[in-house]
């Protein structure tokens, strides 16, 4: 894993998330971290992701309360993943009830 | 996702932890989420997972500087998962320069 210089999501990362599912880490106030799936894990555009937050439990919880998230998408035969770090903002209810969700790339490892 | 009543994983998630690529994150000292998978997780008992760390980057700095854990193993298609909280031990160097980590299961999450 490398720190890469660019904070912009090139094509080929933007198709690895495409198609691969997204884990998103976040951490409570306490200092715990919590990480799940996010089935609905998109990039926005080459600096932003977006999801929409259905069971509104710990990582909602924890982006709500300010928390950093972290979002990494791998390859298991390839040992290929990329990794995002990230402030996550929560928009208003949509007609589902479903929270979306943007998180702004702020750091990208490879 | 509901908190289980036990700490003990049963057979059904210990084969999920066989079958599925593991995610494990950890906070570094600043409160940031870290997260990344984990080739090498393997189920060591019931109370207790374990991986070798290869890459000693930041999930390896973070588990000595005294972070919790959270690891989770996803099945896409099922929508099913399994999450674990728990305490991070570091044991001492194997022969291939690889630190083994021992992970004691505290909270259970399905």
């Amino acid at each position: 894993m490398k720190k890469l210089d660019s904070t912009k999501l090139t094509e080929e990362q933007q198709e690895f998330f495409a198609t691969h599912l997204a884990f998103l880490a976040t951490v409570d106030k306490d200092g715990m971290p919590q990480v799940g799936p996010k089935q609905s894990m998109k990039v926005q555009d080459e600096s932003h992701l977006t999801y929409l937050e259905k069971t509104q439990a710990h990582a909602f919880e924890n982006i709500k309360n300010g928390s950093k998230v972290a979002v990494v998408v791998a390859d298991k035969p390839s040992h290929t993943n990329v990794r995002v770090i990230g402030t996550a903002e929560v928009h208003d209810k949509d007609e589902n009830g479903w929270y979306p969700v943007t998180i702004t790339v702020e750091e990208i490892d490879e």
